[in-house]
This record gives structure tokens, sequence and C-alpha cells, in this order.
């Protein structure tokens, strides 16, 4: 089950009491970053987020406040002693732009793969090596610079149900063997297959990160099924919807209403504007749209059980 | 008069209680800052330090820690309203370095001027539309990357003698005149000069600030006369000295040995390794080697009156 951690909830700038929107998603020993603006690796340590457990980062875009960080971090991962590489997936044709900014962190113990991912379309993949239940998927989005939404999809087993087994008196000892989805032959001759005893199509266990964008139809569809949401909400006042759509940026009620479309579980708003200074006041009047929404603060955690 | 505050004091990443380090040098409307590293900007607001006053930025050299948070206190400028040119020196053939690491600020609606400076000899300027008064010195050291330590030399009027003009029967409506270095013709027909009621000679009000590099020789000539020197000083033990020169990085007592021989008024470390927790409880014994000096914390600050 899948820990999410937001690392920082501040869009723009990092300030005093609020540091830049990040993700840490960590399941299974390994963890995923998404973005990682200035200040980050302070915010993984202040959220007691390893920055070692990294293999992955996920840039929406190549936005001050969402990448600035990554040399600082990498270096600290390097003097932390790593090893083993890294993939940073960013949008078509910005890998140089990020070798660039990577060029101040020299002699670097482990390697630094870039991956460019489709601005054309919408992405699936899986890294096998990671986890071949993990599929990550992008979404092209609006803003004044190439940005992808993400997804992390995580695959289930079918459910046990240990009644079934043992109606059908097979022994505890192939309960394991049975639910990782091999056949057993029992003693008594007869063959039990998984589907006798699983409840199967679990859907998967999903979080949809989406910021920096006008709020597009295709995220509704993108985030549907998420059991969190996190969305940007520069503000809550709907008098700033014109200046938002001309910087190409949410308000908190667009975000709810694309979290009611997708039939997420849960919201969490963030990439807050410098001048909004107490989100949490929205949030009230923010659940007449989307009942199960959050002003997310720094360091906000949730284990996604998928129940 | 100029203020000094030393904006962080942490070397190599910053941590969630010492930013990194860097120095805010503020004279008559205008601010200097001495390297960037990640989270800067933070740490000039949380001292008070305003950033669209910076006009220059002198740079140590290149290293993630001294420079990684430009491109945010550039893009945090720009919101802020700034127009005016903002120019970054560095050492000889790091502009373009440089250049990749400010590609990810687009759209900055000022100029931003990168210049280097010699890395094969000292080296002084002045730039008159800032303060003609102002000389900035340049140090090449000696580090696992091209780095220069800087000096700011603040030249003085001759100080004005009321007594001395008193003497001499010149009404008071002349005094600005003959301290700002006119000669005045008297009512009675007497010419006063300026040499006449003023004390010259007075030394300049200097900081001299060095970090990363071994401690070399030519570092205590550099810095003759400060009034403060900042100086780095990874760590408060001896037996860190082998580990030190292999780093090419100082000792506290390093910095406090260059601080005698340079006769500097006060030495303030500074650039502590992550590791160095309690830097402050060395300083009673460095106390022996010199007597005057701080280890600094983050947004300690000094007015140098040079009296």
């Amino acid at each position: 089950m899948p820990d999410i951690t937001l690392i920082g909830t501040g869009g723009m700038l990092p300030m005093p009491d609020r540091w830049l929107t990040s993700c840490y998603y960590f399941h299974n020993g390994h963890a995923v970053l998404i973005d990682c603006g200035e200040g980050s690796q302070v915010a993984l340590t202040e959220a007691g987020c390893r920055h070692n457990r990294i293999d992955v980062i996920l840039l929406t875009h190549l936005h001050a406040d969402h990448v600035a960080g990554l040399p600082g971090l990498l270096l600290s991962m390097g003097n932390g002693g790593r090893q083993q590489p890294v993939t940073v997936f960013m949008p078509e044709g910005r890998a140089k732009i990020l070798a660039g900014l990577l060029a101040i962190c020299g002699g670097l113990p482990f390697e630094v793969r870039l991956a460019e991912l489709p601005f054309d379309k919408p992405y699936s993949f899986t890294l096998p090596e990671l986890d071949p239940m993990l599929t990550f998927s992008s979404l092209p989005l609006q803003h004044s610079e190439r940005c992808l939404g993400y997804s992390l999809s995580l695959a289930r087993k079918p459910e046990f149900q240990p009644e079934k087994a043992k109606e059908l008196q097979v022994p505890v000892k192939y309960w394991k063997q049975l639910h990782s989805g091999e056949s057993v032959q029992l003693e008594d001759g007869r063959t039990v297959s998984p589907e006798q005893v699983t409840v199967p199509n679990r859907p998967p266990i999903k979080l949809t990160y989406c910021t920096d964008t006008l709020p597009l139809d295709e995220i509704a569809e993108f985030a549907r099924g998420s059991q969190l949401f996190i969305c940007e909400g520069m503000y809550g006042d709907e008098d700033k919807k014109e200046d938002m759509d001309r910087k190409q940026h949410m308000l908190m009620q667009d975000a709810c209403r694309l979290a009611s479309r997708a039939g997420a579980e849960r919201l969490w708003l963030t990439h807050y504007s410098p001048a909004c200074a107490a989100p949490w006041l929205y949030e009230e009047k923010l659940r007449e749209l989307f009942p199960n929404v959050s002003c997310a603060k720094d360091g906000m955690k949730i284990t996604l059980t998928g129940d």
C-alpha cells in the first residue's frame, strides 16, 4: 500500500513557512518523487522522507519552482552514498535544458538517466525492475511551458478469501501460493486454481497529480477513479478566474469541479499562490463543490489502502 | 556605512535549521549578494533582507551549494516587479554553465548580465553607476572547482573636523561643501580648502569573504585590514585536517590563523559541515588563536562603522 506525502504546497516561490509543491510516493522500498523545487530536499528531511529511496523523479515541467531543487537533491543523494541510477522523466524536448541545470552537480557517484515523455498524447509505461504492478501515466496539460500531469496506478492481486479456501478444505500451507496466482495440487489429488479462492478485478490504487495548467476536460478523465487527486488551487476567490485563465493556472474551485467529475475519492489542494496566506479558510465553502476536499498543508501524509 | 548580514552558514546542503552560506552587503540603497545556494531567497526573507535591492551578485564558484538558488531568486525579483539589470560575477570560463542553469527562468522582466573575472590573478574593479567609492576585488582560490574570494572596500571621505572649521571662523553653511572636497571663498575674501578642515586617509571599510578553498597564504594578504573577515570553517577538530586538505576546504583553526596574519578586526566563521551540529562549542578554544572570532549563526548582522 503506497504512502503518499505532500512535501510542500507552495507555488512560485519557497516561503519561510511553505515549501514548494512536491510529492513523495513510497511503496515496497522504492520512492517516486514528483517535482523538486528549490528547497525540496529540506522539505523531504523535515517530512521524514528518505532521499536515498528515490529511484524515479517525475517532473511536471521545467519551471524553476518545480525543478530548481534537483541539483541539490541529487548531490545530497550522492553524499548519502547512493550508487544506483535515478531516472528523471520530463516532457519531450526538455532533456537538454535539464542537462544544463545539472551541469552544476559534477562528480555524482551514480547515473542520472534523463527520459522524455510524449507531449502530443497521453502515455503509459511500467518500470518492471522497480515494480511491475505500478503503471505510470502522463497527460499533456496546458500551461506557459510544456507540462505533464501524472498518475500512478498500483495494480492489486485478486483478494484472497480464506472462507472459500476453508470451504474447499485447502490446507493453509497452500494459501500463499494460490494468492500469488499459482494453482496447487492437494494431497487428495484435487487441483485448486487461484480463481476458486480469490475475488478478482479489484481496482488499482491510484494517485493523480496535476499542477500548473488550465482546468482541461481531459484531466477529469485522467484522474478517474483516483483514491487521491492532488491538484493545484492557486486561489479560492472566483474573481481571480480571469487572471488564472491568463496565467494558465487553476482556482481551488476548478480543482473541485474536476475531482467531482473524475469521481475521485479525495482531493488535496496545493500550489497556493504566495499571496494566499491561509488556504484552509476556503475549505468549508469548497465542500459544497466536492465534499472530500482538503486544503493540504506541507507534510500531509496518507496511506492509500484502496479500501 | 555598510550593513552586512550573513544569510546562512551551512556548507554542502541546506538543512532545516541552517541555510547555505551567503552574504548580503547593503550600503546606500544598493545590495550586493555573495553566493546564492538553494533556499537563499527564503533565508533573505527570514533575515529581513530585501531581494529587490540586489544589483550585484558575486559567485565564488559554481558548485550547487553556492549557486542553485539563483534561478529562484531572480524569478522572485522579477515577480517583485524588478526592471533594472542585475550583474552576476563569477570565475572566468563559467558563464556558459551559469547560462544553462538560468535556462529555467524564462521571461524575466529585467536583464541579467553575466560577467567573468580573471582566474589567473587578483583583480579589482569599481561599478561607478552603483557606487564609485566601492571597490570590488577578487582572488583566485584553490578548490575542486574554480573559486574566487571577494573583498569589498568602501573608501571614505576625509573626516570633517568641526573644531578646525570653527578655529578658522568658517560659517556652518560652507561645511558641507568643504567636506565633499570643494574649496570655498568666504565673504571676507579668504579661500579655505578641504585639507584645512578634514583629516585625510582614513582606511576604507573592508569586508573579505573566502570560502571553499585551501588556506592559501595569499588569503592573509587579501584580507589585510578587513573590519570583517568571513571565512569557511568546516570543522573545529584538528584531526579533520587531512580530510579537509584532500577536499580543499578549511578548518576553523585555519581561518583563525589567516585572520590573525591578516590583522583583521573580526572573524566570522561559516560554511560548517552538515556533520558539525554545534559550531559554537569550538568558539572558546578558537579565541586562543584569534580573540575576536565568532562561530556565526544564520542571520547574524553587523554595521561596519569603520571606527
